[in-house]
């Protein structure tokens, strides 16, 4: 049994980072990833690719994600709709659409009941907008001090849609890579709102369902969607190189192409963010067979979620390494990483 | 939008508790209660009697909880092994046996590392030994002082046995109430280190997973078995509540009867609590018909976790109140009511 002596936490040795907990272990980028293998996946005895759920036999998918996004409400959506929504996504990315969700309270002493009220009828409001029912919950209490407010933890379990098959580890080359819609606005417009920048009136949280555009993909494209992706924490750069790993691929995409809105734009570059980086919640990336990409992507642009719907690249030819490359505006081509640690903390 | 000020917090006016969280909405007890049907269940538009774990359709069965308890590794065992022995147990309380479980973590920055491998390595141990496999998980980190050290979340899917029927609201006049084991360990051994008691050596947590139990209880019993509940928070006399209301009937109990280890009573007289309040992690209470009570209980003797199995009582002829008696020492009866409040905060 170890305890935290707040003494010892003030300033980490150099080298002994890897020896606590950081914030940018929470960040989706190497950090994490880092952390995931080495001390949860590792001692879970969980390998394979890393999926936002799992299979747990026939058609069902499961799925698991904790919300401490501060502040808890912001322009496009709070902590319930946000749960709702990533919890139906990580489904979707599967192939799956919702059938039941639940909910977990951590609940700070002091959180006004109203708050927690509003909170509540927002889960609500997302959960019958998405078609599906909070089934069942827990709600646990501590002291002040020992939460910021209020975390959520939402579990969503789906079917998968006949001729579903996405998975991270599905992309080959050739696919043709495709985004569903513009990046940057989600992280940015927390950041706002969090640091008083005053983009609040120009940017709102992409927070949305997309289980209906993955049925609709899904329904003109069958099993040539080898990869679904919503790149939340960590961004575009993290969602295409978790697949890049998982599938042993090269990704090549075109830099100058990405759907950047200009507010979101001028915000990362006051923020010193690469809009890559930063994270989304209503958009996501598929890896589809060319010969399927074109119907995909009509799909996707018949549906709300998906109107802004492009090409954005390819999965490279076989035997590159597996990682992702950037084509620039000036013609060049740049490695795009995953960040090493933090760069939003609480974004989600 | 509302936040929390601090300076508001530290003497709520009377009358005006409702109004913000309180560590007894954490409780198990009456204000939880209050609080579900107030604000959670609903805002949620989710009604009925109050379940450990929901059906989803056909045989699924699906429970969530999230896991606060302090101090995190305790006689009898941790925020690890507790997390999914609770999860299991609450999906065997509607007789199902468990297939998958999803692990979500809240971190606080700081907390070593080490200890999260244990913890982890403590999930898996558990969930081996209760036969599941953890599929899926989340990791949110946030910074110093915005959570103690570690929460978790876990959520088990489970299968329903066939022939297993049991619901909150299945008890019926002329049921035998059934225990599987002593109470009261579970909360004295969290309190004892807590505040250095000192009576560690001698009372440990009773955590352990009851589906096999539970299996054993439905092949003796089958439809029989009308309801069950493991009484952790707010203690058995919650649980008894919870069925009495969700029954409607009249539950009539033997204190005498009841198996209180000779530590824990001493404890509960050292610390001025109720056993019949203090959280268990390891029993269940079950009301089954008198036609099977005997085949039930033999069953559960014969089950490591129902080696001191007895009946405590009996639910009342139709048309009593929707509560809980106990037969005293002296031949009187009292009323056993939930807590109100808090007894022992962050149990579990």
């Amino acid at each position: 049994m170890t305890t935290i002596d707040p003494d010892q936490l003030t300033c980490p040795l150099p080298g002994a980072e890897t020896e606590r907990v950081l914030l940018g272990h929470g960040s989706g980028g190497r950090l994490m990833a880092d952390l995931l293998a080495t001390v949860i996946t590792g001692e879970l005895g969980e390998p394979g690719p890393l999926e936002d759920a799992a299979l747990i036999g026939g058609d069902l998918v499961v799925s698991t994600d904790g919300f401490v996004v501060t502040p808890r409400f912001f322009p496009g959506g709070d902590i319930g709709s946000l749960a709702v929504h990533g919890t139906v996504n990580d489904l979707a990315m599967r192939g799956a659409r919702p059938i039941a969700l639940t909910l977990a309270y951590v609940l700070e002493e002091g959180l006004p009941l109203a708050e927690l009220r509003e909170i509540t009828a927002s889960v609500a409001a997302a959960a019958r907008d998405c078609g599906v029912r909070v089934v069942t919950g827990d709600t646990k209490v501590v002291g002040r001090g020992a939460a910021d407010g209020c975390y959520l933890t939402t579990t969503g379990i789906g079917r998968r849609l006949p001729s579903a098959t996405p998975t991270a580890a599905g992309g080959v080359p050739g696919d043709v890579v495709l985004l569903s819609g513009p990046i940057g606005a989600h992280g940015t417009a927390i950041l706002s709102v969090r640091e008083g920048l005053g983009f609040e009136a120009d940017i709102r949280s992409d927070s949305r369902p997309l289980h209906r555009l993955v049925a609709a993909m899904v329904e003109a494209g069958g099993h040539e969607v080898h990869a679904l992706r919503d790149p939340t924490r960590g961004g575009l750069a993290s969602a295409l190189n978790e697949l890049a790993e998982s599938s042993d691929v090269t990704v090549e995409i075109d830099e100058p192409g990405l759907p950047v809105p200009a507010a979101v734009a001028s915000a990362c570059e006051l923020l010193g963010l690469d809009p890559l980086h930063v994270a989304n919640e209503g958009c996501l990336v598929a890896f589809v067979a060319p010969a399927a990409a074109d119907a995909v992507l009509a799909a996707m642009r018949a549906d709300p979620a998906g109107r802004e719907a492009r090409a954005i690249g390819t999965v490279g030819p076989p035997g590159g390494p597996a990682r992702v490359v950037a084509r620039t505006l000036v013609g060049s081509t740049r490695v795009v990483d995953m960040l090493i640690g933090e760069q939003l903390p609480r974004i989600c």
